[in-house]
């Protein structure tokens, strides 16, 4: 009889019958029914559980009520009432820690350093209805595990239940960093919507916030010391992040698995400077803006001057103070060449130092770079630092690839760590048009749209040789908001940032031994786009339902 | 002192000074500040007011004190005190009508034929205080005019007003029909958010809400005699449109000055109705399916059947009953030939009736217009029907043209009305991607996204004889959902769909004389997105803040 139905099951239901994402790096299942318990008790196999652990536990408690997640199948489950009428209920989840003392709380282990952070855990889920068991070296881990375990069990009927327990999970992350990047200064994002993103991103085991916090247009950022920077810099006065904004977002994030990379981009991006210190900035909004940028308004710190360098050091070792991160981005991106040209202050210091450019920009660096480090993190740039200019950065800086992903090679050949954020790949604001004006047949700079499909097939290790795949620290989607605002900040980035976080979590190999392939990814990143909705986040169909109720069924090839 | 005055304004103020979308035929405007009393009294010349005429001015004095709209200055007006501070107030608007006798309410007129529907008005603002005027031939003009004076005044501390009378407008649409189209059967939408599409379109005087209500993917319409098709078709028994929701959203688009255009797209895009009638559709849900249509599933209406087709002029019947409309569409785009050829149903009625394909096409259209018909309604169809099919059509037929705007021409050629459509311009969807799955590289078949700024050139006479111009009704926006939800309806639409609305609306012509232009318009663009995000909807930001509250600044030019 128990074959019986395995055999059914094999046959009505083929693969697509759990709906984890990302999916876990080794993982078996079975094919027998089992109901969870509405009470379900999630204990402790250890004492002095920091709070937000059992913050946690409470929350993945209340996702199994809510989720309420219908199979995707045509009936959306209904008719797998009979399989379920008499399983076996799961009642208790036990989580365990390796190691003994007082653990440290999610949070603390967030925001640690990415080399030691450890979020590996095992799950085990027997199919018998005896206790569940999650075990993991970190309260991060049990953290990880619990997004696993609220994303195996299905809803129907009043019934919460899976059809393919025992499940064995031992998980890892194949990379360390799995990020998503949100340009706060272009358009602003209130802290909710920050915070309703973070909340997405956990859910996918994302694991870090990359803020891109100020630029040209604005500076949001209330820092202390500072005050006139957002005082003039920031659209309105209502439109800021105060440093309690701040620790709200950093506390929020971590209690959620996720560190907060701040990014402050220097020596370019600043225009907005000029409107509180106008002696730091050379081309302050000069025209035609095209000639002194990549997009208006113009304007970067004039990095030859001793008095700018000191005091953009000193910002960012303000800025520092505000996030607990060990990493910290003083950014480096198109640097403009012709606005220093022009500029005669520029050009006057580097004739009274008698320095080149590149010199001059090596002096501001290792001034800049040397307050992160005073701050005790570790210098992001973006590529240009290491591809486009001389200066000299210590071995542990990290790199963002963005301009293309074929630049990650010449990177890694340089012996710098890296994250992928290519626009071939990972740009959301990609395929929407132009947005300067007076451009009628504008498009987007980086056309076409990157689909999540596109994203998928992300190669960390492309070029990449062997020797340097140390290298290579993870990878993150990011949205530039030229043409975003909490309008559209779900809809343009879930499900699409979900493609990253898989492909820098599970690595290149699904646990059956397979490669990653979007004909087995869809369903469930159709499961995960629901299950966001479900959850108050606005993700978007990626096909007609007809489709996702029908997996396979709208393939190119059926 | 007051030419002084107006010298500064000039000065500081060039051009961006309201806010209206789409812009009047026909407008001058002045230069003295003008504040709006917060007790602004609408008074009627005339008895018997309508309701929905009474309810239209409710919300005008409602908007009036909630959207707080700030200039498109850096100080977003706060500089405007001054000049405000000793301005008239304006403290009555007095409407009235042209003839006698009890008039028609809003809803009566937005639901008449398009060749007799009256929409002008003339609006007068004095500059001294002194009582407004709005004038117009029918109720209809009335709310039009309303919705314009709505969109004349800013706010700031306090203070609504406007820097620009007196004003003098004489408006009407350049062309009567100015449309939206939404497919709520690849993905459904609940009735709110075609309610709220539905306020933002009268927002900018859109007159047509064009229902693509069933596609092959679901039938979600309850149609009273056919239970069958939304009981086995629709996606959920709670993802439908009963009667009473149709009703709902009918008199909700009508009092908004909105006919609602219902499409039952026939003989393709009719798979779902297998699901009830499995002997009505040839091919239904064939693979593989890009053999028999243009996307999952296949499935088309047997329409050499004389049961078919009587089934079809039923329905249609039936349909036409829920709808006011003089307007339906019976549909008629990509009917799969493949699918025919291979039906052995089909092909033995075309052998037992002695006719061709094309000759049994024709009988079935002459049938299913017949019934639009005796319904007291005038047949829509797209294009196909006119350019690459063999069916007599009556005269007065209008087609709609989706497939390239090229083929209005053609289209003009045969003497049929023309509605613009085309997907080179006009639809919402392209350029996010293909939605195929197993197709990693896939794009939008439509690629690229079509910007507000090429729809906004978009000339609806190009390449049409002048003797043919007649023939041209108007246009629409359409929004097909293979990739839209609730989740993504609003930022997909807005502002993006207004850009249509002018371009039917004022013409080619702006009221300077100079055409209409992307320069010109973008500020007023970016105020209607402001405008709808105060009133609910989520239009999304064309450019960075900075960008709009400077404009011109961020023009690919300056």
């Amino acid at each position: 009889m128990k074959i019986l139905l395995c055999v059914l099951l094999t046959t009505v239901f083929p693969v697509h019958v759990h709906s984890l994402w990302p999916i876990p790096r080794a993982m078996q299942s079975g094919s027998t029914p089992l109901l969870l318990a509405n009470d379900l008790n999630i204990q402790y196999k250890f004492s002095n559980v920091p709070s937000d652990l059992q913050a946690a536990v409470a929350q993945t408690k209340k996702f199994l009520q809510t989720d309420q997640l219908g199979r995707l199948v045509v009936d959306r489950g209904a008719s797998d009432l009979p399989l379920i009428s008499k399983a076996s209920r799961l009642s208790t989840l036990s989580l365990a820690l390796h190691g003994t003392g007082k653990p440290l709380s999610i949070s603390q282990v967030a925001v640690s350093a990415l080399e030691t952070r450890d979020e590996s855990y095992t799950l085990n889920v027997p199919a018998d209805g005896s206790a569940a068991s999650l075990t993991a070296n970190t309260t991060l881990g049990l953290f990880r595990g619990l997004t696993t375990f609220g994303q195996l069990f299905f809803f129907t009927s009043g019934q919460t239940y899976t059809l393919k327990a025992p499940f064995t999970i031992t998980d890892s992350p194949a990379y360390p960093y799995r990020g998503f990047m949100l340009d706060t200064a272009r358009n602003f994002f209130p802290v909710a919507d920050i915070q309703r993103t973070l909340d997405a991103m956990s859910w996918v085991k994302t694991n870090t916030f990359h803020w891109h916090i100020v630029d040209s247009q604005s500076f949001p950022l209330q820092v202390p010391g500072f005050p006139e920077l957002s005082a003039k810099g920031a659209y309105a006065s209502n439109l800021v992040y105060t440093p309690a904004d701040v620790q709200n977002i950093v506390s929020y994030a971590a209690a959620r698995g996720i560190d907060v990379l701040v990014e402050i981009d220097t020596p370019g991006h600043t225009s907005v400077i000029s409107k509180s210190h106008p002696e730091l900035i050379a081309c302050a909004e000069s025209t035609p803006w095209a000639s002194f940028a990549n997009e208006p308004p113009a304007g970067q710190l004039r990095f030859t001057s001793p008095t700018t360098t000191n005091f953009t050091a000193s910002l960012l070792s303000a800025v520092a103070k505000l996030f607990p991160s060990k990493l910290m981005s003083t950014g480096g991106d198109e640097i403009n060449q012709n606005c220093y040209n022009t500029d005669a202050e520029t050009q006057s210091d580097l004739k009274a130092q008698g320095r080149t450019f590149e010199q001059a920009l090596d002096v501001f660096t290792q001034a800049t770079h040397g307050a992160v480090r005073a701050s005790g993190k570790t210098p992001v740039v973006w590529e240009e630092m290491v591809l486009s200019h001389n200066v000299t950065l210590s071995n542990d800086t990290i790199a963002m690839v963005w301009i293309s992903s074929e630049d990650a090679a010449a990177v890694a050949q340089k012996g710098f760590r890296i994250i992928h954020a290519p626009s071939d790949y990972f740009y959301l604001d990609c395929g929407h048009g132009g947005w300067v004006g007076a451009f009628p047949s504008g498009n987007s700079w980086c056309d076409p749209f990157k689909t999540w499909q596109k994203a998928y097939t992300f190669n960390p290790l492309a070029n990449i040789a062997p020797a340097q795949n140390h290298l290579i620290l993870g990878g993150e989607h990011l949205l530039w908001t030229e043409q975003s605002s909490p309008s559209n900040l779900d809809s343009i980035v879930w499900p699409r940032a979900a493609s990253s976080a898989e492909v820098f979590w599970t690595g290149p190999t699904q646990p059956t031994g397979q490669p990653l392939d979007v004909r087995e990814a869809l369903p469930r990143l159709h499961e995960i786009a629901f299950r966001m909705q479900k959850r108050g986040v606005n993700a978007i169909p990626l096909q007609p339902l007809w489709c996702a109720l029908r997996p396979d069924a709208c393939d190119i090839d059926r």
